[in-house]
């Protein structure tokens, strides 16, 4: 066994670049572009998916991404306005030629044209949806009727299902006779006869099964209904915590309306997890295709909380103008302590926003969490501390000054991992989103204590 | 539609905690364990999913965690095993009977088992190797010679393939001859007679079609084949872009050796968003269930890098401190720019760290995107400048000091843009993981350059 696993080839570099867009066919497409040689195009262009096509208009500027889309012109794929950043979608659109728009889009299932129009601006929507047949423009109205961020948006309305009294070989007759069965599916539903879902089969059991079994026989442990108004990312959870491959989708009388699928579920998954880690770091909802003012109007609300946070923290500073005119090194040493604090709550907090978001902190831990966070700030006050105390001293020469700092920093250590997992928790228990509201409170809570602490215990001890 | 968009019902709230564990629930489970009613807490688990046992487990205390396993004892189900965080597995395990243990690991698939034995201890490895089937424990062996973190590890090896020239009829009738097919399967993988995979055919296609169609008339447009050797992460990646269900895994001859589903690709995808969001915030692998001193550990090093870098800072502000006892309003201003200046460039870092995860961030570009943030920079920075002058201005009453501090704050917030940018991309270059490094290093940046230019530019302006 350890023979084995000393022998094991190294694990392809994560530098090897896999997936990422290949750099000659790059040059080969923009050069297409620029000689204008629309044959040329549409060859380097044909291996691409259509993901791939959408990330490299992404990561073209603006004035060649319009070039190229004119030049591509007829081959443009639905597929590719579906995977499109929403950022540059209304771009793209209004740059298209409006019958290859109404192609485009007519290739495409209810529930990526629901996708693809939910943010576009109304002119855009209507345009897309006058592009629609009849039948699929209602289905499409139907789900953008149920909330957004919702199942009922996720889902796809085509469902295969049967009823439960079903056995395997009418369900084989039954699939074989379809005039139209969906793109992708994974399990039949099973349904009583008010077409609530019952059970899920799938189709790999179905086909390891002899005709004469009953469906019922065959269904799935788990088995989860989601309903239409559930949260996106509570179905993404469940999907990833109960490993489901398919869901059923009902309405408030618990009938079958849709199924949502798991490509869908680990696609919302993504976007949440991004969600989070852009609302941890200040940054709004945005993409790197946006240009400099969109970015700008991002960034500048959390620049400006982050001021007055600031300010706060001067406000405290200014309190100790005396003191600070008396001994300088005071000013050197202040903003140790203060950064050393903001960082350890960030560590706290960080931790505590995704345990809340993956619903792992409860009423069942929180307590421990919070006392552990605070012992674990005592530990590493105490160490930093100690090493502090000592550059304090070496650096100034005064044992009061390294004792005031070493003060100072478990005081505000402890703090921090106090702040950084009761903010979060209080946030999300009056409904705001932990990820984004957490940060400035606790940095301020962090540069306001630490300034105190140790500005306070110099005045006290050394002045 | 505008009406129809106002008259949506709203979606459910996040706050109402789907799928989080019932409280109720969880009461009468640790009453059961309490009163050491075996029947009762059989009950009471009975409509848990294993998943959600795990998380129960890893909420609760060591101490009640251990009595609830001993009591609950033969029911202890090997999924439970393999959903549990690993930071307590071993500590489950080595509360469960070895009896127990030997069941449990024997129910589970291949991959499972490799995925809950990967980070044992040697002599729980071998206990769990020992408990398995000859066959079962050379398939686990298999994949633990794979490296970690690969394709590899992550397959199941129970591939359903079919020769390339078969029909429907040929498949179907396969199928259900077939002693045993693996639990979940969405594809027929057709190879060629060197067994290299050449195309997928969903069950859905196959099922919706005559028997005498052949199956290479149906298998799927987008086809990825997965080197045994890939990054996890890039299968999930690749999972996430080309919306795949399952992908076949070959080895170095190109031959087909196991598939991966999407449910492990959706882990792996689940897992790496973790892992970014804790190396940003300068935490390490660690779980909620950890305890102090490990907790302690993996923060410690994070902190200790933040303690050079502000050590660096004071080092700036002790070449001032002549500066400093003549102004002491220096002193209280000066956290303001370095703090603006951290957050700014942690903004710019998230947002190309993250670019750099999804491979949005090429050599394509690059350039383009650090042009942006340099510019955002410059904006926000002009828009702070103003409003820190003003308050500089009204607060000290000094002019002078405004235009120090917004000057400051330009050069910060635009060289946070710069740094925030720049440094990933580099870190990245060179083989270090950006989420990882890119913190201490811009917060070094920004903290230097913010505490430099302002009280450099206020010696030469002010004093």
């Amino acid at each position: 066994m350890t023979d084995q696993i000393e022998e094991q080839p190294d694990v392809e570099a994560e530098s090897e670049d896999a997936y990422a867009l290949d750099r000659k066919a790059v040059m080969a497409i923009l050069f297409a572009v620029e000689t204008e040689d629309r044959a040329a195009l549409v060859a380097a262009m044909e291996p691409l998916h259509a993901a791939d096509i959408a990330d490299l208009l992404e990561q073209v500027n603006p004035y060649d991404r319009a070039r190229l889309i004119r030049l591509y012109d007829k081959e443009f794929d639905g597929d590719i306005l579906s995977e499109l950043d929403e950022g540059i979608r209304e771009e793209v659109i209004s740059v298209l030629n409006p019958q290859v728009l109404a192609d485009a889009v007519r290739e495409l299932d209810s529930d990526d044209v629901v996708d693809l129009i939910e943010d576009l601006e109304e002119p855009q929507q209507e345009a897309i949806l006058d592009a629609l047949e009849d039948s699929e423009r209602v289905a499409v109205e139907q789900s953008l009727a149920y909330p957004e961020y919702s199942a009922g948006r996720l889902m796809q309305r085509e469902v295969v299902a049967a009823p439960e009294h079903w056995t395997v070989g009418d369900a084989i007759d039954f699939l074989r006779s379809s005039e139209e069965l969906p793109e992708q599916f994974y399990h039949i539903t099973l349904v009583d006869p008010r077409m609530h879902p019952v059970g899920n089969v799938t189709l790999g059991r179905l086909m390891g099964s002899r005709r004469e079994v009953p469906l019922s026989d065959l269904v799935e442990e788990v088995f989860q209904v989601i309903p239409a108004t559930q949260y996106e990312g509570d179905v993404a959870y469940a999907f990833n915590q109960y490993h489901l491959i398919s869901a059923p989708v009902v309405d408030d009388e618990g009938r079958l309306v849709g199924v949502i699928t798991i490509d869908d579920a680990m696609a919302v998954l993504d976007e949440e997890h991004e969600e989070d880690i852009m609302r941890l770091a200040g940054v709004g909802e945005g993409s790197l295709s946006d240009r400099v003012i969109e970015t700008t109007k991002q960034r500048l609300p959390w620049l400006a909380v982050n001021l007055v946070t600031a300010v706060l923290a001067s406000l405290v500073i200014a309190q100790f103008e005396a003191a600070i005119a008396q001994l300088v090194a005071l000013a050197v040493l202040m903003p140790i302590v203060a950064s050393m604090g903001g960082n350890a709550g960030t560590q706290s907090l960080t931790v505590a926003v995704r345990a809340i978001a993956t619903k792992d902190l409860t009423g069942a831990n929180v307590w421990r969490v919070i006392r552990r966070e605070v012992l674990v700030g005592l530990v590493n006050g105490v160490i930093f501390a100690v090493v502090m105390g000592i550059v304090g001293l070496l650096w100034f020469g005064s044992p009061a000054l390294g004792y005031v700092i070493a003060a100072a920093m478990v005081i505000n250590l402890v703090v921090a991992g106090l702040a950084g997992t009761v903010i979060p928790v209080l946030l999300e228990r009056v409904g705001v989103d932990p990820a984004l509201a957490s940060g400035a409170f606790v940095t301020t809570v962090t540069d306001v204590v630490g300034f105190f602490a140790f500005l306070g215990l110099a005045v006290v001890v050394l002045l």
